[in-house]
């Protein structure tokens, strides 16, 4: 029984409009084409070294344990939640869509008594309603999303509910998977503890890796762990030996994946956070002009608005699935689909990295334009 | 605070014959720089499915649980435990070297009270002792490793241990890291209830991603799990969701990974996997061969030596680490050193999927010569 062969597989050139991934710029593609190395070859560990200080800089911040965790950014959420919880703990989760929901069932496999502050998909947290939540237990730590790729709603307040949280003495976890490299993170600023993302939305690396950063809040706690990490593969302060100066073997690293993120992290560097926040921030509001002039709606207000992702309501006289197909068949563009309590309702239209270009805006825009006009 | 631009990397051309990566064929290199396409996009589910059937092929296999975990090979292995363990049971686990260290490791953190049946690193289980461990207790499971790449050992009588599980009531778990698409795995054959794998050793496509396959009696025990699985990341049941027919958004899969994936297992196919075992057979023998003519002693009996991963044992006169180290810096060669018990003692020459080449046995024999006469 010998395996039959497939043909060799061309991948189509898409305009990546979705919530993730985002299109690659030339080099970081041709990055991943370079030969592969061991992972303890010297040339490896020297750009795992610069990885890590590029990391540091796109989060803002100096804190030691920065490092890609070796998987999507799903994984980067379970390390920022598994390292941090002990089986017994008791943790806050702010919901605003999916993925607080994701972090929810997560700290609960890892043993935590969850509690949930939820605000309807779209929406956002009130800084007093998350005062209230706090002093009502004792939390081990504060998980929240900045941005929820799944409604396109920007959490606001970041730092005043990192510094709300350590009143309370409790961690503050940000997710930042939809907002790292596009939106400011300020790691350090807002005195966040433990901020995840992933290496594909708007840093526009290949997908597989999850950046984290770890405040000295975070390490102590990796410290004074009473029972090891539940997950071995996702344990940070056993990754951390082989990323540190120990350089001991942990799993194989992804080298090629850490190629394409060290180029894309210089990407980022060269271009400038500024300049690049300034563009996404300009290309998104393009965008909302546009759809706006179009007659269509907008779930979220516009203060709360993320630049990387907009969510737009799916107009009565349309079919969500239909403009989504035309918009991939005829124009090569994807856009995403709502998810959970707003499937079928809104598209989801991403402007992320390398992706958030002014022509894009005007191509999904006349698109749109099109496809509606035509029923 | 902007942060620093590095200088774009360029990896260097590597001989890679240490015990993974291994060397990459140039149309698997170039499938990953193909352009980016989304993880629900229709040609991205095509390939999905295409991977799997080549993966069912390879793993010799029916199985339809068989998909590639996106992590590295430690992520498979911990797929593999985590998936079937629930806290309180009870598992037996070989250990004839580190990865079977990692698998008692692991198999603890999921809450299973570990029982070891142990060898020295160089030698493999005894059927009979095997058959005494598993009489004495009830076991949830019994694991052990295929090709051991820590020794270069090569576990034989697979099939009666799986035989002798069931017998006993037990999941048979295999570690085939090192020896999937070098070495006949045979699940269906030889009754293996889950097998996982990493994608850059025999298989030589990038690293990054862990084959895994899960039989009916494995399944079984997946629906009727009373506890959700430990990892939210790593469970198969979700999984599985977005790999079969639902297509439920779980995680980003790493596309381009996916991409090399299938180039690479197209490639098995090709060769075939009878051509392709003889292949890595045949070049193995010649390197023993001129080790052995070389006066070097190998730390495997040739009836459990494995064709993928060679130990040899560091010759009295030589430095582990010089010579390792000019192979490198003198002709682009790495191998690998000892790890764990065997640091410092012997070298790990691996030839594995594209890498097991009869020009590179007669290189690194050519170049170990030179070496060791220079003194």
């Amino acid at each position: 029984m010998e395996p039959k062969p497939f043909k060799a597989f061309k991948a189509p050139e898409r305009i990546l409009l979705g919530p993730g991934p985002s299109n690659m710029p030339a080099s970081v593609s041709q990055a991943l084409a370079m030969p592969v190395i061991g992972h303890l070859d010297p040339a490896f560990l020297m750009i795992m070294d610069e990885v890590q200080e590029m990391l540091r800089a796109t989060f803002q911040t100096k804190n030691k344990l920065t490092i890609p965790v070796s998987g999507t950014g799903s994984a980067g959420m379970e390390a920022a939640l598994a390292n941090f919880i002990e089986p017994g703990d008791r943790v806050l989760i702010g919901v605003i869509g999916y993925f607080g929901e994701r972090m929810v069932t997560m700290a609960g496999r890892y043993g935590a008594t969850v509690d949930r502050i939820e605000v309807p998909w779209g929406q956002v947290l009130d800084l007093g309603e998350v005062e209230k939540a706090l002093a009502k237990n004792k939390y081990k730590l504060l998980a929240v999303v900045h941005g929820e790729t799944s409604s396109g709603a920007q959490q606001p307040s970041i730092k005043e509910m990192a510094v709300m949280a350590h009143k309370h003495g409790a961690l503050f976890v940000l997710d930042t998977v939809a907002t790292l490299g596009g939106i400011p993170v300020e790691v350090d600023a807002r005195d966040v503890d433990v901020a995840f993302s992933g290496s594909q939305k708007a840093i526009s690396a290949a997908p597989g890796l999850a950046p984290i950063t770890v405040g000295a809040r975070g390490e102590e706690i990796l410290n004074k762990r009473k029972t090891p990490v539940g997950s071995w593969y996702l344990s940070l302060s056993e990754v951390q030996k082989y990323w540190g100066k120990e350089r001991t073997y942990h799993h194989t690293a992804p080298i090629q994946l850490n190629y394409a993120l060290h180029e894309a992290l210089r990407l980022v560097a060269e271009e400038g956070l500024e300049a690049r926040f300034a563009r996404h921030q300009r290309n998104a509001e393009q965008l909302w002009k546009g759809l706006e002039e179009l007659d269509m709606e907008l779930l979220v207000r516009r203060e709360h608005r993320m630049a990387t992702v907009t969510s737009v309501k799916v107009p009565p006289s349309a079919s969500h699935d239909l403009v989504k197909k035309r918009l991939l068949e005829d124009y090569g563009i994807e856009i995403g689909a709502g998810l959970g309590q707003l499937k079928g309702q809104i598209w989801r239209i991403g402007l992320m990295g390398h992706s958030s270009q002014r022509k894009y805006v005007s191509l999904v825009l006349a698109a749109l334009r099109e496809i509606l006009a035509s029923g």
